[in-house]
């Protein structure tokens, strides 16, 4: 871990755990836990897992590009996930994992690793999002941990300034939301979980009524090592076409610091 | 090829011609004509090649969404390309290629093709760069073929509606630059050269005096088959931190249709 806060003992931690075998395998159990209106755990959980045991086989200490391909919906159990180490250069260090479950392959991630700690030039031309505090935001019952086949929601706090529109029933909102969000016992967030939060916003698309959509490919930037405290999020789709729709989701710390900006393809069922 | 009009005989096609060999291999030969400031190769024109191998060995027409990691500069001169195909769907198939120049690799891509002839759901909420006609636009000098070291403006017709800043010296401009681009040999934009002209444009952090770029991984969303004519490119950096920024690359076609839409994370150099 390159930061400062121990992550051991936490849910997200125990639940990504991996195994070191020989020749760079390892292995893995999904849980239960991180389900979003299905039985099959969330894509950035498999891939927190997936990055786990890449970290392990890179010598840079930040993910500074994720590329993760979703091939099947991964299930709760064991897996297999085999690493190879594609480059290490003098500043980044680029490879690959393989997720498969019962000789299938899962997901295919590719990772080029960093040093966040380099300075250099700042340039900022957007802000996060400006939201009234998280602890003046009401707690939604609906993400109070017990919606049926929602299991992440006991795992993730959430905070919306308002309440969304699907939630009401309606299909006519612009698919383009923020929010708070943090791990619920406690886990500050850092540059190893980021790639895994940015897949933990409920859909931009549920506000034009598209309930069903499954992620083709996912690729994360971490900006920064974020800062303790609460995370604002911004989830938004610009274009939906051919069954196809982008969705991009930006997260910065408590610091307004922009710490991950996500884009994904994400296919209409 | 899924579109109508042929490719046969045009730069880029000759240019990123492959033969197939044995077990998903191929070779190509890159050429010195599509290079931007040094003597390397364009990452999207290495791209276009390595898509060209990997389109063959997919059962789908189009690319969907396309990740490439570059990992040392390409040179003109013989190039290896080794495929996998990783899964193929009834939707979608999903595919790596692996470019190699004298026994090390370039560059890794993973894509995943499907069929954008599927008809579905159009909610577009950002609209195509508004600008004079291309023909309205001057000519510039700079980019009439004769920059040293800038071959790939022979190739490439680029249209500005106003002289960018970094022309006159300027490092003060927004990094946001819009433009029109078309191949200079007549051919027309289809879904196979897409991912490789979203990485054509002049770096948008030019405007803020930034010269020395490289890419370290470059997403492409292929949106929908362009139609012919010109097209509508929006260029733009928000954040630089750390010596990384993103870089973001939206292409309209002639009908003001989203046809692709690319981040690349890129290093100061």
């Amino acid at each position: 871990m390159s930061q400062d806060h121990p992550t051991e003992g936490y849910e997200f931690d125990r639940d990504t755990r991996v195994d070191k075998h020989a020749d760079g395998e390892f292995t893995a159990t999904f849980t239960d836990g991180w389900t979003t209106f299905t039985t099959h755990p969330n894509g950035g959980y498999v891939l927190g897992a997936a990055l786990n045991a890449l970290g392990q086989t890179l010598s840079q200490p930040d993910p500074l590009v994720v590329s993760a391909f979703y091939l099947r919906p991964a299930v709760p159990g064991p897996a297999t996930l085999r690493t190879e180490t594609i480059r290490e250069g003098r500043r980044t260090a680029t490879g690959s994992v393989v997720v498969e479950q019962a000789g299938k392959e899962v997901v295919r991630a590719t990772a080029t690793y960093g040093d966040l700690s380099v300075q250099g030039r700042e340039l900022h031309l957007e802000q996060a999002p400006q939201m009234p505090d998280p602890q003046d935001c009401p707690v939604l019952a609906e993400f109070s941990g017990e919606v049926e086949g929602v299991t992440i929601a006991r795992r993730i706090d959430y905070r919306y300034p308002e309440r969304p529109g699907w939630l009401e029933g309606r299909k006519d909102g612009p698919p383009h939301v923020e929010f708070w969000m943090r791990f619920a016992d406690g886990r500050e967030a850092d540059v190893h979980s980021l790639p895994a939060m940015v897949d933990f916003a409920v859909p931009a698309v549920l506000e034009i009524g598209e309930f069903a959509t499954v992620t083709v490919e996912l690729t994360t930037h971490v900006r920064a090592r974020p800062a303790p405290g609460w995370l604002a999020c911004r989830v938004f789709t610009k274009h939906v076409s051919h069954g196809l729709h982008e969705e991009d989701m930006e997260i910065w710390d408590s610091q307004g610091v922009l710490v991950a900006q996500a884009r994904q393809l994400a296919m209409l069922v």
